[in-house]
């Protein structure tokens, strides 16, 4: 039996990708109590970097908000594992933390992380919404134009 | 009945802003148990950006402290509402993060994010004493000259 | 008699720094229930800076790596303070936020960041793995070549 929040997935075209490998010697996710503490997820896609930049320079806002929802939707695919497969066990995305790969003179990073922050609200209704950091980082690994990390909270 | 809070506020002068809208979709706090979840904030007042640029170069390391106080009295306008209208409730300030909008070569973080948090320890006292991390990052958001985000603890 | 993990950290030639004292206005840790939120501590030894720079330009990787290691160092000098003095009492390192000082054409912050969580593994094995945030800034406190942060849980 489906989750609703899979449902909900399908229902607006979106398969989470298979969560991938971190890039160091670190864990995707850390439970403590009720609170998942979760690695920062780059524009990665099948193994493969899919948005990479300085953003408003190298690649455009539109794309860096989509390498933005592909950062949550990564989160996504390593949160459905620390919930052991089903999502609605997820209580609330508490928090993100959005790094855009900025130029000196960008200043719409609220734009661009906009792209994960949106698709955590599509997919988890009130439950989506979060407090947020935004800023611009001189760069990120492997030139992905946006990392995003999180913290999210599980019903008990 | 004004706060003890309040009442402290008052007698250094000081008038709390009233809470701004997120520049995103996001809110301003989320509540886990007692630990609030605070957004960063900006150099914001009354809807406008007050203090920008990049601090020793297009704005001065005292503005930038301004900046900071600024951007710590965003979080404590916030952090009332999250407590109900009762600055009381809350038992200590547990984080700040503070983001120096920084050219390469300023290494003067530390002093920048001292206006946030010594404003914290004027207002709280000893329970304004925090962990933090300070940063000098590419640019931030509407080129605001620093952002601070918080974690704090309310009473039981 | 000396705790396992000191016993460890003997074993492989560690000895930990004298903590340091904070660069501004805060504490080194702040204990919120079972977690233990830290500062970002910079690569200094015996209160001097010994790695600085821009990462792959003025030090090398392997050198950053080796910053990584002395900035955990430091939050295992500073944890033990907040464990009383046994290391034994922690029962997982959550996660490292990882600040790496880098040029805006920089993209290896993980394996600059692994200098600090390969020796979290050595020296906390199982218990040691963490969710991680590694990003590039522009410029970090006293020029340091990288800032790591932390949050660790204590056992009950």
């Amino acid at each position: 039996m489906a989750s609703n929040i899979e449902k909900c997935l399908g229902e607006i075209g979106i398969t989470l990708p298979r969560p991938g490998s971190p890039a160091g010697n670190y864990v995707p996710f850390v439970i403590v109590h009720d609170l998942v503490f979760m690695a920062g997820q780059v524009a990665r896609e099948a193994g493969k970097m899919k948005y990479t930049g300085k953003v408003g320079r190298e690649i455009s806002i539109e794309d860096a908000q989509a390498a933005a929802r592909l950062c949550a939707l990564n989160l996504l695919a390593q949160l459905k594992v620390a919930c052991g497969g089903d999502l609605d066990r997820v209580d609330r995305c508490v928090r993100l933390g959005g790094f855009v790969n900025s130029p000196p003179d960008f200043f719409d990073h609220p734009k661009v992380i906009n792209g994960a922050s949106d698709l955590m609200v599509q997919v988890l209704g009130e439950r989506g919404q979060h407090a947020r950091t935004a800023v611009g980082v001189a760069a990120l690994p492997l030139d992905s134009a946006v990392e995003v990390e999180a913290i999210f909270q599980l019903k008990p």
